[in-house]
């Protein structure tokens, strides 16, 4: 099996030493394209993807690039050409899945194992588990720059700023951490997440999604006071044929199981029907465990047993949960909600949908739904 | 495809229920063994094996009898007469696995997805993570009787023997429970873990196995005063290319992950070379939770992706992990073992390997690994 690599950053270089360890025959990387040249000697780097695209002996691409430019270009036409694409773009797949059409269409392979929770094997086993189960939802702390930040305010004390520069100095936060901040990773995690438990597509941005960014002393200091820590959900249920998902801080009580995960670490659940409740937890980042994750993608693929998602249809978002949120705003048209107020800037809300009250939060203020 | 179920109990009846909810289709249950006329009028049953052996027409057994007589003879010729066998039965494969190498002369499968952490895709995972991953330790709450009855101690301040009787009034315990309590229900699933992480066979009782059944008020006080509560865990870990393997009754922080999966759960991690850490949250054991591991076994057949688990030899069991022991015993052997003496029935050991000191246990005696 000749395979190509687009992109060689943290997770292809994960792919490539895990292949370079030795353990696996018959995977052998042809092509890697780079954006610059390489200081190393390697015949494999190429800076031409027509190279990889014109190469009727790769018959599998890794893309792990990142981003929509061009991968989404690349991996449309490397479907095209007949070939299986291996990917570990989340926004990629979350914002095009017609991709996997495409890879119908040429009676190719689109996996993507690798694109949400990383070295956790929970896009297969939603494949697999809902290939006969009723999954009725999905839900999990997707993000481990997040988790980490939130793991060392709640757990050691630190502000959000002290933690924040942390994660970077620590490689667990990019210099802009805005789409990990502001729950827009999570909300691609949790569009493939519903993909693959639903085989519904969803358009990203009808999910509601608020983040971590806006995250104070005050907010924490609630938690703290009410035997919570905070974590950064996406979750989805089924209701009534509707899909109630979103994307939010959420303050979890100290003696649930998602108040022990922590570090950078992920946890993703689903409840089904015949399963009741299964919870997967691992590094759902890093070189490593997201290279093993694309590796585990080709081995499927040599052994034949590697199945795109099969797409039902779209699904429809319906207005949130309802719940009782913590907020903390400044602004006079959310009086209405209010049902006890905590100080002058924050307030605890009535039971309502959380679409209701996101409609008159300003950009500045906070959310979280309570435990 | 044409199956036979041999058994009709929990296991069974999960699997029927199953089918009958009508999402799958091309399975067909053909004959049920079952040890007894049943009242209700159903075709399928018999009472005699040699109509389902003898039938080329089912391919697939699912074995869900339990015990070793007379499964081990009725898998066996299943697998001989070319038909591949489905099992739930820990016990049965745990000390068989020459039923794996009779699988393999016959080109056919053996699966065992239902006899380990019930609806947890654990054995799945152990084979598709170990075909390139370095798996280096196993370890997990398997048992689900004995975690309902550690819960509702340290969770409910019930005391042992109200907790067994109310998992049995529950169903969570038989009314023997002694495989359960004593840990070799436990042991087995270790084994079968170990089998498929390792691809090493091990005798089962060479792995030092002690259970809850004479766990007392002192070590429940004990734990509660150190923030600690019990657990029965099965672990093995590889050292130096032996396999350090136990089961024992283990105090942990009531801080830590394992201390939060209560009720019947299940936990399962592993800790691998590419992966890191991964844990698996679920039901370890009910009708629908294991039949629905079987239902994934047999689809896993359909689909042509199925495979038995490969057996590379025989692991080598060393004397067990090094450790302080908490320990409840009258033996004045042990004397020479304590370190730190509780009370006049109970101590803490010297750091010593397990082996040294379950060698001088009585059978009465209680041991448990400390935090």
């Amino acid at each position: 099996m000749k395979i190509a690599l687009l992109g060689h950053g943290i997770v292809g270089s994960g792919v490539t030493s895990i292949l370079e360890d030795g353990k696996i025959e018959g995977i052998e990387v042809a092509k890697i394209l780079t954006k610059r040249k390489r200081d190393r000697k390697d015949e494999r780097y190429t800076l031409d993807f027509d190279e990889i695209k014109n190469d009727p002996d790769i018959d599998t691409v890794v893309e792990c690039m990142g981003g929509e430019t061009p991968s989404y270009a690349y991996v449309k036409e490397c479907l095209s050409k007949g070939k299986n694409v291996v990917s570990a773009n989340k926004m990629l797949l979350a914002r095009h899945p017609d991709l996997f059409e495409t890879a119908e269409r040429n009676g190719v392979c689109l996996l993507a194992e690798a694109s949400t929770a990383g070295g956790i094997p929970w896009i297969k086993e939603l494949g697999r588990i809902s290939r006969n189960d009723e999954i009725v939802s999905v839900s999990g702390i997707f993000n481990g720059t997040c988790n980490y930040i939130l793991s060392k305010i709640f757990e050691e004390g630190m502000s959000f700023r002290e933690a924040l520069t942390q994660a970077q100095e620590n490689g667990y936060a990019e210099s802009d951490p805005s789409d990990d901040l502001c729950g827009y990773d999570t909300r691609y995690k949790l569009v493939l997440s519903i993909l693959y438990a639903f085989h519904k597509t969803v358009p990203y941005d009808k999910i509601p999604a608020r983040g971590i960014e806006h995250l104070s002393d005050r907010a924490i200091e609630y938690g703290k006071q009410n035997g919570c820590v905070l974590k950064l959900i996406g979750s989805c249920f089924v209701r009534e044929e509707k899909l109630q998902a979103y994307v939010l801080p959420c303050f979890i009580r100290q003696e649930d199981l998602f108040a022990k995960v922590n570090e950078n670490n992920n946890i993703v659940n689903l409840q089904s029907k015949y399963l009741g409740s299964l919870s997967l937890i691992g590094q759902g980042a890093g070189s490593l465990p997201t290279g093993e994750a694309i590796i585990q993608d080709l081995l499927d693929l040599r052994e034949g047993s590697a199945q795109s998602v099969r797409i039902a249809g779209s699904g429809q978002i319906d207005d949130g949960p309802e719940g009782v949120f913590y907020v903390i705003s400044k602004a006079k048209s959310l009086e209405r909600f209010i049902d006890q107020r905590i100080d002058e800037e924050s307030f605890l809300s009535i039971r309502c949908p959380l679409k209701t009250i996101l409609e008159e939060l300003r950009e500045e203020d906070f959310i979280a739904l309570t435990a």
